[in-house]
């Protein structure tokens, strides 16, 4: 059974290591989000490839959900010589991943080239797809002006007011993409920020689409619990952007093209909310910390989408 | 007194210390071997200019004579994950300097700009030239083939046997080279390899002729004592190449440039023979392991050749 899941970065990652170790690996595909992609210091980065990638390959700092455990930060601290302070922190051991891509890509290669090899190397086993091989970075608009999203999450750690959020058009989604979708039994959204994580990949040519056409059955896994964010803005970004800071909210986002959500057992009370959308809805204790957690939640949501399909369900009738 | 020093890495460093320690900076030039230069994992590094950089900065690791001080290897061990077993040593902070240039190559700036830069964040203050702005590097004919010095050098450990040091054209040497050499009072051969170090500084357009033309005194210090080299392959070179393995053999290299040379008191017995290619000789100790001895080293052969000159000497007359 095909799983195609769209992916930002640490909440994502949590879910798809619940996925990797209750699917075989072969029928995963990751389409990861690169509208948080920056360059720095001459550097390609993919926050949110690295996040998934390192994470399946067991090798993420748990600590912090980002970058490689037990890390040094010795060159970072030699390159603020030249540059001044570092804002973006990038370990000795995650900077190797960023100088490969960089010079793979100089060479002529492709993201998505460069990204399977770095997951090959690593040794994970789902594939992992850039959402597109052009470099379109999301930015933000606040009330202090327009800047690179990781300047408002990192470097203003996500002070400043949010107006809008600016995805750019990549032009085309990477090779594999749309096919994922299209072919897959169940795609996944997972638990990410609606805006600047999951928001690229919509973006991107021909994804909506496939998820439209798709013969897959769609799920959407809240990343909002009671009210609140587990990781990032997400419920600042809600608040900001005039939306109820709720999994309703997030649910609304994405009405026309998931037929199925689940939704936090805190947040049981807007079930029938979300239902009036025409989407049917889990109820489920979606908070994943222990291993145990994570492939619970993941073997959860498939046996419901899948046993729910094999029922005869699809999208509510409204 | 402009002080003008052609220079390889590390044993060209310990006499620039000295020299540092004894001149005022705003009258140092160095004009620094680019030959060695190599690109590895998408970055170009400079390892005579660096280990000069970093010898005059203070932080250079002294039981190597390159790199920098208590540095750490976590990024390199993890790019032999991707790019297969290291063999070019590169510490956690020396990074720092690579990719700052590289970046800079690549955002258009020269590597004259960059080196400056570099050299200025590091709180180095003579003036360090690259000898070209090229990319040129020396290649080793050995008798398992041609290969980039540094292949030769460090991942082959000096042991093929060398047939021809093939110094590449870099079509022009960097701006402020010609003039560096040409308005010197003192003009210094350091004590470094012939062939891979000062080899590539004469091979670049302009440099010769620069060193015939000026009015400098240009004296060249033994890299060679007790037919040994201090560091690196000198000795093994000469042989290979067919010289004898001296001073002298040095001297010779040297003779249509230099007017001076400074030999080691171990090799007092070859000064005739040098004296005889016209070519005045100072006997002192050269070999440097203290500062005082770097710092002495430097008075004497520039007091020797200052006092010289205002005694109206010159290339002796044979």
């Amino acid at each position: 059974m095909k799983v195609t899941a769209l992916a930002g970065g640490i909440g994502a990652a949590k879910f798809l290591l619940g996925l990797q170790d209750s699917t075989p690996v072969d029928e995963i595909t990751i389409i990861a989000n690169t509208g948080d992609d920056i360059e720095l210091y001459g550097l390609r980065i993919c926050p949110d490839i690295d996040t998934v990638t390192y994470t399946l390959a067991g090798v993420v700092n748990q600590a912090t959900g980002w970058g490689v455990a037990n890390d040094t930060f010795a060159c970072l601290s030699s390159l603020a010589r030249y540059w001044g302070p570092a804002w973006f922190n990038l370990g000795d051991r995650d900077l190797a991943t960023h100088m490969y891509r960089t010079q793979q890509l100089r060479s002529g290669r492709s993201l998505t080239e460069v990204t399977d090899e770095i997951r090959s190397a690593l040794g994970v086993g789902p594939k992992i797809l850039p959402m597109t091989d052009a470099y379109a970075p999301t930015t933000v608009v606040t009330d202090e002006g327009e800047m690179h999203l990781q300047e408002y999450f990192v470097r203003r750690k996500c002070e400043p007011r949010v107006r809008q959020i600016r995805c750019a058009d990549p032009g085309a989604a990477a090779p594999g993409v749309e096919q994922a979708i299209k072919e897959a039994a169940v795609a996944i959204i997972c638990p990410s920020n609606p805006f600047i994580s999951i928001g690229p990949i919509l973006a991107t040519p021909g994804v909506i689409e496939s998820l439209r056409v798709t013969t897959a059955r769609v799920v959407a896994i809240t990343p909002i619990v009671g009210g609140r964010a587990l990781k990032g803005p997400t419920a600042e970004m809600l608040r900001d952007l005039g939306h109820e800071v709720s999994s309703a909210s997030v649910a609304r986002l994405y009405r026309e093209f998931v037929d199925s959500f689940v939704l936090d057992n805190q947040d049981a009370n807007l079930r029938s909310s979300i239902e009036a959308m025409g989407i049917r809805v889990l109820t489920t204790d979606t908070v994943m910390d222990s291993p145990d957690d994570k492939r619970r939640l993941a073997c959860e949501v498939l046996d419901w989408v899948t046993s729910d399909a094999a029922r005869g369900g699809g999208r509510l009738q409204q």
